[in-house]
C-alpha cells in the first residue's frame, strides 16, 4: 500500500512539540516517513528526509552550523530546502547532492508539517488549537508515543462513554452513558455533543471548583479528520442554566488532541488541556497538568490493549456497533470519502 | 494451517491453576486462541473469547461483577455463557452482541478447556492427575511459560535418559542411560518402563530418605496425548524386591507434567510433584518444591534453547534417532495418528 | 539467496578472539551457520555444526570431555570432525551420527574459520595480520557485535574522512578532507593513501608523543576482501620528510580491523591496534586500548543507525558518490566481480 492509501496525505499534521526542537535537531518518523526537524538560522524550522543522500545516515544524529545541518558521518551540509550545500573535500556539490523536504510550520507551541502535494500546502489549513497559546488561556499538555494505530483515537475520543470506565477515578461518573449524544455534520467537521444532566461532578471538576451539590455537565466534541479533536468540557451547578445551553455559570475547559501516524499500528499523540480561570494559580497548573497525564494514558493503555488484540486475533470477524458510536460512525464515513477520493485524485 | 492442523483439538487442555483465578479475570492464549478465564458467581469457571464483540477490547483487563465480565473500555457485560447482558446508554442488546465460549472444568487444581466441538467435551476424558489434589497426597507444582513447542515436551518427558546429563545435580546419576527402556501401548496411552538396578541415589532421593548404600530405581512414565504425563520415580535399598517389580519398601513419588500450547512455539508449562509419606512434614514440602522447580526449569532451559535453534536452523536436516527414543518415537506415531484422524473427520 | 549469493564463501573469516575459548566452547552464527568452537585435546581448535544431529540442542551449551563435546541434553559426543563418538546407553552409533564441520586455524591470536569448499581451505590465503602477535608490536584489541551489514565496513573503513566528524575528539582534525587520497589496485587488494600536509596531530597521536607544532600525517589503507582491512596510520613534525615518503622521522601504528558477517544485517568486528615503540610502557598500552575502544565504538553507533535507516527507508532511492569514496568504489567493484565471479563457479 502507498501512503496515500494509508493515511490522508493532503493535510497538516503535529510532529512535535515545539519546546522538542530547543535541544537540536529531533529525528521522528511521520506517516512511514523517516524526517528531521530543526531550527534554522532565522529560527524557522525546517523539515528534512532524516536520511543523509550519500550513505543513508540519520541527520538527525548530527549538528547543527548556522541553520543548516551536517551529517555525522561525512560532514555533508544540508540548507533548509535540503540542497546540500558543502561536500567535505571537493568544491563541486553533485546535483543530486539533496533530500526531500515537507513544509512545515510552527503554530500554537507545535511544529506542523505537511504530507502530501506541497503545492498545496496552506497554512490556513492548520486547525484551530489557538488555546494551547492564546494568552487568556492557560494550557498544559504532553506528547505520548503510542504502539496503536491513529484510528483507534477516533473511535477513543468521539465516543466519551467511556469515561465512565476508562476513567472512573479522574474524568469519568457513572452515569455518564445514560445520557444520548447529538451528531451534526459541517464540513469536514462531526460534531458530537452530550448533556448530563443532575450528577455528581466528577474529579477532576472538583479539583477547580469545590461543587457542592449535583451539576450539569456538557461535552462537546469537535472532529476534523484526520485526527484532531477539540473537546469543550464543562460543568454548572444543576439547574443554573445549562440544560438550557446556558453555560455561562459554569466551569469551562478545553481538553484538544492530535493524533500524527507514525505508521499504521503506532500513533504520535499530542494533547493540551486548557482553562480560562485562576490563570495565575501554578499549583492548578500543576494539579491539573498531572490529572491530565494520568487520564489521557489511561487511554493509551487501552488502545495498546486492542491494537495488540488486533494484531494477534483473526481481524475477519465482525465487530458491533452500540449507540454510543453514533458519532464514531458519522467520523468514519467522513474519513472513508476522504481517503477515496483522495486514491481517485 | 487451521488449528486443527497444528493441534489435537478435541482434547482437554490445562489452562491455569485454580489458585490464579484468585485475583480476578485471567488472560492466557491457548492454541492461538486468547481466553479470558474468570469465576462466576456460583464460583465455576468460565472461559470467553477475550477480544470484546465491539472493538476488540482484552475482556481480561476488565472486572467481575457478579460474576460476569465486563469490559474496562465502554462496560459492555458478558454473562458466563459469552451472551452480552448489558450495553451501557442503551436498552437493547444487539442480537450478535457475543464472544465465543470454551467448556471448562475445575479439576485436581487445575481449571481445564476444551478446545474443539463443545459437544464433544466430556469431562470424563480429563485425564488422571489425582496426585494433585488427593488428601493422601502432598502436591508441590507451579507453571512456566516456555518459549518452546509442546512437541519438544513430548521428547522431554518420554526419554529420561536425559536426566543423565541436563539434572546431574538434582535428578540423575551417570548410570541411568544404561539401563533400557521397555515400551508398551494402550489405548490412547504410551508407557515406557526403566529399572535402574544397584547405583547410587540421586540427590533428590537422598533429601526425603538417608540411603545409606546403592539403590533400585524406577521410572514409569505414562503418556497421554497429546501432552500429558505421568510419572513414577522411586527408589528402594538395592536387593528389597524392587528387582521383582516389588515396590513397597521403596519411596515413591509422582512427577505430573501437563503442557498447553500457546501458539506453535511457546507453551505454557504446568506440572507437580507428590509424595505420600511424611505429609505434614513442612519442611520437606519446601525443599521438594524448590528441588523439583530447579530441576523442571533446566528442562526448560533446554527446550527454548532447541527452539531457538529449529528457527533458526535448516529444519530440513534429518535427524537421528537413538535407542532412548524408543518411547518417543512410539509416542510421535500416536499423536500423529490422531492429528491424521482428526484431519479426515 | 543461498550463502554463496550473498557472501564470499571460500575465504577464510574471523571467528572469535582466541582467548574466548578459554572458558569452554564458543557458540556463534558466521555466514548465517551456527558453529560452536572448541579446543581438542592437542589444543588445536575443532568448528562444528552448533546443533546435535539428535534434537538441534546447541551443542555450545554443552562441555568439553577430552577434547571431544558432549551434548548437554542426552549426552551425545562428537570428535573434532563432527563425527560421534558415543550415544549413551547404546554400543552401536548411528552411521548418520554427524555434524558437520569447518576448517579452522589459529593463527595471529584470532581463530580463523573457512567457510567455504573445504578442499580449498590453504591456510597461506589467511591475510597478514602478524602485528597482533608479532613481539616487535605491543598490540590492544576488542570485538563487538554490530547490529549492522559486514558491507557497511566497507564504506567505513575505506574512506577515512570520516573521522573529521566521527571521530573528531578522537583521531580526527578538520583538514583531514582536504587532502586528495591515491587508490591503487592490486591483485585481490585496494590500497587507499592520503597525507595529509601541516596539520595539527590528531588527539591520539599527542597521547603518544608531544608534537608542538604542526605535523604531516598519513593513511595508508589496505583493503583485502571481503572484509580485512589494515591501516597504517603515522604522524611526523611537519617538513621532517614524510612529504617525500620518509616515515621514518615519526611514529607509525597500525589500525587493523577484520569484519565476520554473522547475517546479512549483523556483524562480528574485530580489531586491534599495535604500536612498535615504548613497548614496556603499559600505561600507554592502557591508554591507547580505551581510547582506540571509544573510536571504533564511535564507528558501530554509525553503522547501526545506518542499518536501521536502511532497513526502513526506500532502498531504491539512489544514492549519490562523493570524491572521497574513489578508494570505497574500487573495492566495491572488486567484491561483486569476486561475487559474481563465485555464482558462476
Amino acid at each position: 500500500m502507498t501512503n496515500s492509501e494509508k493515511y490522508l496525505v493532503d493535510r497538516w499534521y503535529v510532529a512535535a512539540w515545539a519546546h522538542e526542537l530547543d535541544k537540536g535537531p529531533l529525528g521522528r518518523t511521520i506517516l512511514d516517513e523517516p524526517i528531521v526537524f530543526f531550527r534554522t538560522e532565522d529560527n524557522t524550522v525546517a523539515a528534512l528526509e532524516d536520511s543523509c543522500a550519500h550513505r543513508f545516515m540519520p541527520l538527525s544524529k548530527g549538528r547543527i552550523i548556522s541553520g543548516h545541518i551536517e551529517c555525522p558521518y561525512h560532514g555533508l551540509v544540508y540548507d533548509k530546502n535540503g540542497n546540500c550545500t558543502r561536500v567535505p573535500g571537493q568544491s563541486k556539490i553533485p546535483p543530486s547532492a539533496q533530500v526531500r523536504k515537507w513544509p512545515v510550520v510552527e503554530k500554537f507551541r507545535w511544529i506542523w508539517v505537511w504530507m502530501g502535494d506541497p503545492q498545496k500546502a496552506d497554512p490556513n489549513m492548520i486547525p484551530d488549537f489557538h488555546w494551547n497559546d492564546d494568552p487568556n488561556w492557560v494550557s498544559v499538555g504532553d506528547y505520548f508515543y503510542v504502539k496503536g494505530s491513529w484510528r483507534l483515537f477516533v473511535d477513543n475520543l468521539l465516543d466519551l462513554s467511556h469515561v465512565a470506565f476508562v476513567h472512573r477515578s479522574t474524568l469519568g461518573t457513572d452515569g455518564v452513558t445514560n445520557f444520548p449524544v447529538k451528531v451534526t455534520q459541517g464540513d469536514e467537521t462531526v460534531h458530537v455533543d452530550r448533556w448530563i444532566f443532575n450528577e455528581p461532578a466528577p474529579p477532576m471538576f472538583q479539583k477547580v471548583r469545590d461543587f457542592k451539590n449535583q451539576v450539569d455537565r456538557w461535552q462537546m466534541i469537535t472532529y476534523r479528520p484526520p485526527s484532531h479533536f477539540v473537546i469543550d468540557v464543562g460543568c454548572a451547578d444543576a439547574g443554573t442554566g445549562a440544560m438550557d445551553g446556558d453555560r455561562s455559570n459554569g466551569v469551562t475547559m478545553f481538553s484538544n488532541h492530535s493524533v500524527t501516524p507514525e505508521t499504521e499500528k503506532s500513533s504520535h499523540y499530542f494533547w493540551h488541556h486548557a482553562r480560562d480561570f485562576r490563570l495565575d494559580d501554578r499549583v492548578l497548573t500543576q494539579t491539573l497538568a498531572q490529572a491530565t497525564k494520568t487520564a489521557f494514558y489511561e487511554d493509551v493503555e487501552i488502545i495498546e490493549a486492542q491494537q495488540e488484540r488486533i494484531n494477534t486475533a483473526r481481524i475477519d470477524k465482525p465487530i458491533i456497533d452500540i449507540n454510543a458510536d453514533a458519532g464514531v460512525l458519522r467520523a468514519r464515513r467522513m474519513l472513508e470519502g476522504l481517503l477515496d477520493s483522495q486514491k481517485i485524485n
